[in-house]
Parts: structure tokens; C-alpha cells; sequence
């Protein structure tokens, strides 16, 4: 348990729900730390940047949501890698396809998470997008088809060829990758199924958020990539 | 005092400077706050989205940089005004140079701030932005020619006449807009001209952030505003 | 006649349908030649970058939907004033909602058209950001709500007083400003409406492109304009 | 000869410099085909867009500086691919460092190239980001470290091992991608340098345009680079 990113890994992105900002926020960190210890499963948050430092108190790993390419200096309104990290987070998602970057500034942007200890999850929305980023070395690939998110129609099961191939070509470039699993998921088998094609997590959002009860759905998440990942 | 803005106003726009995250972002919040009590004029701080939580507990007015044109929803990476007045602040920072704007995401950027009661402080490059975006009825509008952000060069003494004019001009779409003057602040005599040319407070970054002694340089500023609004 | 431009003004956008592209460019500008002498109504076209010289060989404006706020130098990809004046346009559309600038580069898009002689339309998606860009002189501001576009609601009917208010509001800030009446203009009676409610001419691109025929479209445009002027 | 691609191969950019606007584009056109005749290598031009249809009679590639990911549709000021190649366009430069692409677009931008038949030139400011390019097979990779744009020192010069691992790691990935090798290159030197050095021609703006005598400085890049493919 702890801060550090153990394997199966659920990422609950907050994205700006406003069910999830400020003592909501810590709220739900104060569930996730409960199932975390539960289950064996590693659950992170990805809160508002405002949020960063009132979640880094409780003992799971907390992930910006984002950050830009930049060092240090006069970027008014930018999300600094050194702001993040002295705020308590221990990764980071770059290119989530809400807030897509850049190839260029992709790399720049992992190369300043490593320098100041930040894990990063790069989200792609197709395979190829997958099998690009991997070349810039991040700790995680997030596989995320756009047209799924906020579905309910979850990735593993819709197009479980586009997570195998998707785990099977990122880890020829680099076998180091993890690669997780996003889009559409809302259920413990769709966590399930995701584990068992080759994933190492999901990332997920609107599936947790929305959910009317949220520990109920954490544990249901949680306990299906312990069980998942323990028959691999 | 408080959190509440008054003027004369001092906005330290604390950028993505290193030497203005975490800890040392809360050290200038109580010099701030403390230069506030000593000279009656206003200081408030932008710092880094991931320090507003920590500085609003101090008697200044905190801002954030930037606030994204958005309602809460799926925005993954977006500034949310609801999560910054949730996190304290008392207004934002909108369209700097260092981030500037669609038009039509300024007035949505400023309708969602008075949603959520954030006052605003519109930055235009030039007069006849400022008098573009004072249509919108921001609180404050900022002049801030980018030639001469982080010279030395302060606009009240090499343009005084866009200050003057753009009082003048601000004042004729709307009497209620007050307007800072930015860019090159380094004195208190900058501060001083800035004010007497009919704007009613600065906007500064380096002026500050990079001076040998906080507290002495926000002192002179501080004076220099008090000063210059008595003899008004 | 001619390339110059006069007013009821009907400029058709021709984005970047497929039905207008190349040949089909230049049979749209043979049809709007001569609808636009049977009519007096001024007829421009905005055509695709590609097509701007093969469309000025016609005697009507030629439109550019777009330029960048650039002097010429090393801007590759991008839209030079000079290349799109020398192409042979009269006038280039700014700020189009589907092509929306930063405010600054507004003013220094409009400025780089005047220095080549450009004819400028700037579009506004509201009336308060209708009278922002107003502040930048440009020839026309266009309003254009852009929940209508495309959707063959015109703005002359569904919201009457956006058009009016515009007008005023506009012609207050400079009365050399001439405004255009944008979308979800499919008929002749919308233009007339268009024009009774103050507005010198129209903005339309599905309403002429999509339509089943291209000269009895533009006749009817064109007639609704020279009715609505005459009698006012 | 023609308007095919052969290697080895020189595009010249006119990235938006006036010096090669409009006529003056026909008059490189001129001297590039009559070059390229002489010499047997390939020069293809990458003028505005506004251009690309007055080139497209000469005996030369011409490629489009840039095209966004769209399908035909409602995209004001955008480049549609369709619209390039009707204008006469052979290929695409696709995220040239002054025209940067989100990853997922630059995925896109080569589908919709593809399925036009325009070839593609993606450009790639570090051997990684050459390295992800090459995921999604487009016909060439082109490294140019953006901070010898415009230098004078050639990359194949100041950084050979950049052009040669390049070389090796993109044909790792695709081995059918060709790689250019573009940046600071001024003489007949850098060109044969960068040949040796396993790239199948160069991309080159100022360079060239900015040269005394355009005629001179292809004559001496053009027969550059036939010796060193003769050679190889």
C-alpha cells in the first residue's frame, strides 16, 4: 500500500466533476484508501490540480491530470512538473484525449516527469498512437478509443483486439511499458476482461464518479483486477 | 484587509517560478500579507493551481492564473472555476499573455467566474484590446504590453500614454472596469507613475519574485501605491 | 460590378465542402457572377486556399476564409496576407467559429490585412463579442451564433434582437463598421429579415452549397437583398 | 522526371518568405525542373497553399506545407486534403516544428493523406519523435532539430549520429519509410553529408531562398546529392 504505484492499478480520474472537487475529492480518497487495503489493488486519483496537496495526505498514489513541456519560469497559467510533484503527486497522465499534446511536446513532457520522479501514463486513442508513444519511454500506456469514453461500452469487451494488439506491440518497442486500459468501463468484468487480455490496469473516470455508491464500485473494480490478476 | 480586494491593488503574479512553489509561495503570502497590514495597500498573489488551497488561508487575495472557458463535466487537464473558488480564491487571472485566449472563451472565462463570485483581471497586450475585452465587463483589466513583460522596462514610464489612454478609453465602454497596469515593473517609482497615469494598482511578476528581498521590494511597491492614491 | 465590394453584400462560405472544391469553385463563381449582375447584390466567395486564384479570374470579391497574424518569414503552414492578396482575394474572413483566434492576434490579423489592402469580416459568435472586435476597425463584423449554424434556423429569425442589438451596439463603437448577418440562413425571406433588421448583408455557406440548385438559391439570396435595401 | 517522387530528393519549403510568393514561386518552379532535369535528382517545392495550383503545371513534385486531419465538411480556414491534391499537390508536409500536430492528428493528417494519394512528410524534431512517426508508415520521416532551423549548421554537420541513428530506428520500425534529413543545410557539402550518412535527400527552405542565386545553390545541392547516391 502506500503512495507507490503497485501492479494491478486502477486510476480514478476526476477529471472536473463536480462531484469530485475539493472535500469530495478527499472523500473519495478516503474510500480508495480503504479498498485499496481491502483488495491488494492499487488505486490512484487523478484530482483537479487544486486538489493535489489535500489528497496527498492519504496513503494512495495521486496523479496530475496533466502537465506541459516546460522548466521553470515565466509560464503564468502552465502546470509546472516541480508544482505537481512538491504538491504530493507521484505521476502524472499526459495526453489524455481531453487535453491532448503535441508529439513533440509528449516528449518533453515525460523527459520533465522523469527528472522530477513522476510516473507517467500516456493516454493514446488508437494502437499505432500506442506503439508511438512507447518510444518515448513513459512508465504506462493508457489505451483510451475516444469514441468509447463516457459510454458505458466498455474497451475489453467492444474491442478487445485493440488492447491485446495494443499490449502486445507496445511491449515489443519497449517491454518495460505497462499498459492500461480506458474508455467505456463500468463494471467488474469489464476490469475483468481488461486484466486478462494483457492490461495492468484501467483508468478510469464517469464508471467511478457516476456511480451511485462509490465504494461499492471501487470494491467491485478492485476486487476484479485482484482476482484477475492473481490467476495470470 | 482580508481577502477581499481593495484598492489600491498589487497582484504578485508568482508565474511558474521555482523559486515561488510550495512552501516558498506560503513565505511570500506572509510577507504579503503582513506588507498589506503595514501600508493599507492590497497585495494579493497568483500562484501555482497547486498552491491556491495552501495561500488561502492567509489574510491576501488569492488568484488563480487561469480558469478555463468550461462547465464541471468531462474536461480532464481544464481549470475549473469551481475548483478554484472551492479551493479559496477570491479571483483569476484571464487571457495573459503567457495564455492568452479565443474571444469568445474570454467571455465565457468571465461569465463562469461570476458564476462562481471570482473577480477577473482581463490582461490586454494593448489599449485597443483592453478596450475589446472591458465589453465584457471583467472587474479588472491589466495592460500589459509582452514587449516589455520581465524587462525592467516598466510601461508607466516607457508608454505612459497606453496607460493614460487606456483609462481613458476602458473608462468610456465601462466606468465600473478598474485598470492595472503591468509589465517591467521593477520600482516604486514605477508603481507610483502607474497610479498618478490613473490606474489603480500593477500587475507584476519578476519585478518582485526576483528581487533580492521580498519583503523590501514589496514594501517600496506597496508604499509607492499608498503614496500615489493619497495624493489622488 | 467587379471585384470591389458593395453593400446588400452576400458572401457564401465555401468551407471545406467537397461539393465546392476546385471546378466546382469556379462553377459556383460563374453562377454568382451572373446572379450578382442580374441583381446588383454584391456576391463574394470564400473559397478554399487552394482555389483563391483560380476564383479572381471572376468579377466578384474573392474571400479568404482565414489569415494568420504573421509578417512573412519562417511560417510554414501557415496564411501569409501577402500570398492570399497576390493569389488575387479581396478580402479574407477573421475569427470564423470554426477557425476562432486569440483576441491579440485579431488585432494584428486585421492590422496585417489593412497593410495589403485586404477588405476584412470578422465574425462574433455574440453581440458583446461582436462589439469587442468592433474595436479593432475591421470592415464588416458578421454575426454568426454558432448553436445555428448549419441548422437552417436563421439568426434574422430565431433571435431577431441579436441582429438588432448588434447593429446598434456595433455602429456605437464605429459606424464604419458594416455588419453581416450569419447563420442558419437557408431562404430569401431570412436575407430580407436579415436586412430589415439592420444588417448590410449576409454570411451563408450550407444555405447556398447544400442546395439543390446553386443559381436559384443565390437568385433568391440575391433578390431578398436588393427588395430588403431598396425599400429602406 | 515529372512530378513523381524519386530519391535521392530535394523539397525546398517556401514556408511563407516573401521572396517566394506568388510569380516568384513559378520562377523557382522554373529553375527546379530545369535543375532536376539536369542532374537527375528529384526537386520537389513546398509553396503556399495559395500556389500550389500555379506549380502544379510544372515538371516538379509539389507538396502541400501542411493538412489538418479532416474529413470534407464544415471546417472554414482549415486544409482539406482533397482540396490540395485537386490543386495539383504530389505530397504533404505533415508537423513541420513551425506547424506541430497533437500525435492523433498527425495519425489522421496521414490516413486522409493516403486516401488522396498524396505521399507524406513527417517531420520529426528528435530521433524518438522520428521514431514514433514512423508508427504510422508514412512515405518519409524528415529530422530536423529545430534549433538549427535557419542556422546555417547543417544538422548532418553539427549532429551526424542524429542523422544516422535516426536513420537506423526509423527503418527498424518501417523499413520502407525513407528518411530526409532537413536543418541549417547551405552547401553542397551538407547535402553530401547527409547522404553518406544513409538519408535519401534533404529538406531545405532558406537555404535556398534566402541564396544570391537560386539556380547556383540547386545546381550545387541537386549534384551533391546524385555523387553521394552514385557512390553509395
Amino acid at each position: 500500500m502506500g503512495r507507490n504505484i503497485h501492479y494491478p492499478l486502477i486510476i480514478v480520474n476526476l477529471k472536473t466533476y463536480l462531484e469530485a472537487v475539493g472535500k469530495k475529492a478527499e472523500e473519495l480518497a478516503k474510500i480508495s484508501e480503504k479498498v485499496s487495503y481491502e483488495t491488494g489493488t492499487c488505486i490512484g486519483l487523478a484530482p483537479n490540480f487544486t486538489d493535489i496537496s489535500r489528497l496527498s495526505i492519504f496513503n494512495i498514489p495521486v496523479f496530475s491530470q496533466h502537465i506541459d513541456p516546460i522548466e521553470p519560469g515565466p509560464y503564468t497559467g502552465h502546470i509546472l512538473a516541480e508544482s505537481v510533484a512538491e504538491a504530493g503527486a507521484t505521476g502524472t497522465i499526459v495526453n489524455h484525449s481531453e487535453k491532448r499534446l503535441k508529439i513533440s511536446d509528449i516528449e518533453v513532457a515525460i523527459e520533465r516527469a522523469k527528472e522530477v520522479g513522476l510516473a507517467t501514463v500516456v493516454c493514446a486513442n488508437t494502437t499505432r498512437v500506442g506503439i508511438a508513444v512507447a518510444a518515448f519511454a513513459p512508465s504506462m500506456v493508457a489505451i483510451e478509443p475516444p469514441e468509447l469514453i463516457g459510454t458505458g461500452i466498455a474497451v475489453s469487451k467492444a474491442k478487445p483486439e485493440v488492447v491485446s494488439n495494443s499490449v502486445r506491440e507496445i511491449k515489443k518497442i519497449d517491454p518495460n511499458v505497462e499498459v492500461l486500459c480506458g474508455a467505456g468501463i463500468v463494471s467488474g468484468r469489464d476490469v475483468y476482461a481488461a486484466i486478462k487480455l494483457g492490461s495492468n490496469g484501467i483508468l478510469v473516470a464517469s464508471g467511478v464518479i457516476k456511480a451511485p455508491n462509490w465504494e461499492n464500485s471501487l470494491l467491485e473494480f478492485a476486487k476484479a483486477a485482484a482476482d484477475a490478476s492473481g490467476e495470470l
